[in-house]
């Protein structure tokens, strides 16, 4: 990669010291050669990048680090992700084309520059756009449409019916448009299944984790919004909608109807009740448990959750809560002794503590 | 999908009025056209089932929607049931009988009106019964039975001696007669593992869901009991059994040799540990941590695991902690300020408050 | 199994009462037939031990039960495990060698007493090692090199680059090299994805559980320590290390970069936020979440996470917050009181409690 490239993904003039150079790679500080890049996007880490062999950093503006070519950007972990792209082997892990041991329905609607791995079945109706890449042992099923530059790695199942537009990824393992959990009981206590008639819609950018399920909707799409970010192990129940650019860390479940709106940040394992409504950049933090409607901008943790400053200050209070019994127990046996005290002075007329009514 | 079987389906007359008829499909109200069908099972919903164009709606008996032909039944969510899976399509997604993409083993038995999907590898000795249905990329091992009108769809990996009953779902990327996590540890602190030698028990009509695990038994095997509703990303341990009619929502786990009842209805993200007993007809909370057994019918949530009601109020206490620990240190101020206050007031003899010893 | 077999497997002589014999199998005492061997840990068990009909039992030290052969050990569930793993039928799932319906690049290799089952894809450069039993519908991406004496069951994944080691068990539907977690956010609030250039490194006699994910590093690599094992639908980030003999029970998640070490046991739904240490020999209690590092050999539940001792007081307390806060308000309206009544009692100068400032 030449250094101007890089400096042209950072919206950067190539550095007048340097000239154009060939960078090799972009590394960690302690990985890093001469002609590798590092980042520094905290300035903990200082004596780690100076002390680096790496000859090119992305900094934050303003600041230097000698004897290393710095490229000055507003937000250097930003930049790190966009020179990491750069440097990315995006070739298909199975070679071009269409894999001789792919099944491939003969309905079915592959671009000329799709990649398909080996032992990938593609059924009846699918469409694929292209250069999008289908990696070894998944399963497309039937009318399923992918757009153009899509990701979907080994071993995921996209079930009948799913729409997938352009450049998402989709890591193995990931199951798409399964069977909601829908059920009616009957007067016996037996579960009738109630069958699903939605799809899943995936769109723009988005991306779905290892081993993440998403149910298909009950009439309606369940619906992924546009650079949507979901971990590994995730649940999204059927006719869940997920607003553009929220980010779901791992084991995080979603019931049923639930409405989750843009650039929400979920942090891993929480988990929310069906059909209410997250407000859009509202944060959700790890193992919180959402029985009600978040407010658009809140910052709610804790289960039952509440509102992040509130709970900080009841898990800082829970560890006084057994030297409170204690000390409580106490407190009253004494004011029963200064109550008796009192009595026993004496008091005037008037209604003395002593009769006071207990409520 | 004629009125009159519709009608049949909810244990009920043709409606006189309209004469038999065509309906196009169930769906909600908003998509809903003259000839669909809808439901209406929450009157908060009337208003949008009143400006439906839907012709046909399921309404609670003694209910009447005017300009609708309505089909009155005790329970319109399980009539809507009972009717969507008359609307459903079941035929298999790649196609009738056995693909010629299967792998399947000579001494397999695979019913001839069973349908098998490409990449699908079915191992020795396994049977599967009329009408089953196996979508793409399963596997299913040697010695595995399964019996009629099962759905197994893309992706389900079917272990060894697993015994899967009729009219069972299993949904994608569910792993089914995985190893169970037993150890012992030896005298270095490392783990000896210990071999599974039993199977998994299915039972009729239980439905399994996306990407769940079911590991095998120790010695005897783990059962799941009939009508057994298991949501997606759920965890069975070992030697687990689940009693009929029990429903799990997603991402809940149960460890080693627990016996959940019949009936119980657990909610998502929930944890058991090993070797307790989940009463009958019980209900566990969202993200409960069940550490002892439950009593039958008993409600219970929260972790430690407490009685719902117990636990409600306890939640709702909590949030007065923080302010509770700044008033009893004033109140302790006051009440210290007053036995001085008394004791310099001259109290009598016998014991005064300012001598009592403080335990 | 010959009975000197077993007694070899632990470290003991033929029982010179019984001679050699023919054992048929390990089972529980209520399976067992007298050519049986059965095991007593717990004293608890000791009546359905005696009860049994089997012939042969694994016992502590210095234990006898009247009329069966005993194999006395320091730890019987240990010796259970080693004799368990005697009778454990180690042939592979789809029979010996190569499947005919593998899909093996020209340019993997794979040793001639290695087994792949049918439907398994391996990539470009794959090396596999000797006696390792690939299961069915596997793919194993370009470039991972797996050991000898592995066991990778029926639909793992495993991406490019992994290095596995020897004796390394993976069960189905693990996925084992995924991307990690990592996105910056730019100024409109999208995400920008960073792409990772580490692998995932297993080291010996590791085993991972069913549908487990295991994210590959940034730059360096994920790290399974030895003898490490994972239990089902487990979450590890990009730049974990375990250490070696560390166990982790099912569906607990480990955020980014955090370093867990050695003969750490951790029980199951945990959750550890990223760049933290969880210290040698800690222990983890069920559903924790950990936010801070651990101490070697502390012991942690809760969230947030406290020591287990003051965890367990807090909890024991906490069913008496909603009492004590009715208590507390009778207490201070018996003060207020108390105090009208001192004051009106007339106290000498001096700051009486009536005038006391609040803070």
């Amino acid at each position: 990669m030449l250094l101007s490239q890089i400096a042209a993904a950072l919206d950067l003039q190539t550095p007048v010291a340097s000239g154009d150079r060939e960078v090799h790679s972009i590394t960690s500080p302690s990985r890093a050669s001469a002609d590798d890049i590092i980042f520094s996007a905290d300035p903990k880490f200082d004596a780690e990048v100076l002390a680096s062999a790496a000859g090119f950093v992305i900094v934050k503006k303003g600041r230097k680090f000698p004897g290393k070519i710095c490229l000055e950007v507003d937000d250097p972990y930003l930049g790190y992700a966009r020179v990491a792209q750069l440097f990315e082997d995006v070739a298909p892990r199975f070679g071009a084309g269409i894999s001789p041991a792919a099944i491939i329905d003969s309905s079915a609607q592959v671009a000329p520059s799709a990649a398909i791995g080996p032992g990938t079945v593609i059924g009846a109706g699918v469409t694929i756009g292209a250069d999008t890449r289908v990696g070894a042992g998944c399963v497309i099923e039937k009318e399923s449409t992918l757009g153009s530059n899509c990701r979907i790695d080994s071993g995921v199942i996209i079930r009948y019916g799913t729409s997938i537009a352009n450049r998402v990824i989709i890591q193995s393992g990931a199951v798409i448009g399964s069977d909601g959990f829908g059920n009616a009981r009957n007067a016996n206590g037996a579960w009738v299944r109630i069958p699903a008639f939605g799809n899943v819609m995936i769109e723009d950018d988005a991306e779905i984790g290892a081993n993440t399920t998403i149910d298909r909707g009950n009439f309606d799409d369940t619906v992924i919004g546009r650079g949507v970010k979901l971990d590994n192990l995730i649940h999204i129940a059927h006719n869940v909608t997920v607003g553009e650019h929220t980010a779901m860390a791992a084991q995080t479940g979603i019931s049923g109807s639930t409405r989750v709106g843009r650039r929400v940040i979920i942090a891993g394992q929480a988990g929310f009740v069906g059909h209410i409504d997250i407000g859009d950049d509202s944060f959700i933090g790890a193992k919180a448990g959402i029985s009600k409607s978040v407010e658009p901008g809140a910052k709610i943790t804790g289960y039952p959750a509440r509102d992040l400053m509130t709970m900080r200050r009841i898990e800082a209070a829970q560890q006084y809560l057994p030297g409170l019994l204690k000390e409580f127990k106490q407190l009253k046996k004494e004011v029963e002794l200064l109550r008796a005290a009192v009595t026993s002075c004496g008091t005037t007329g008037g209604k003395g503590p002593g009769t006071e009514e207990q409520s």
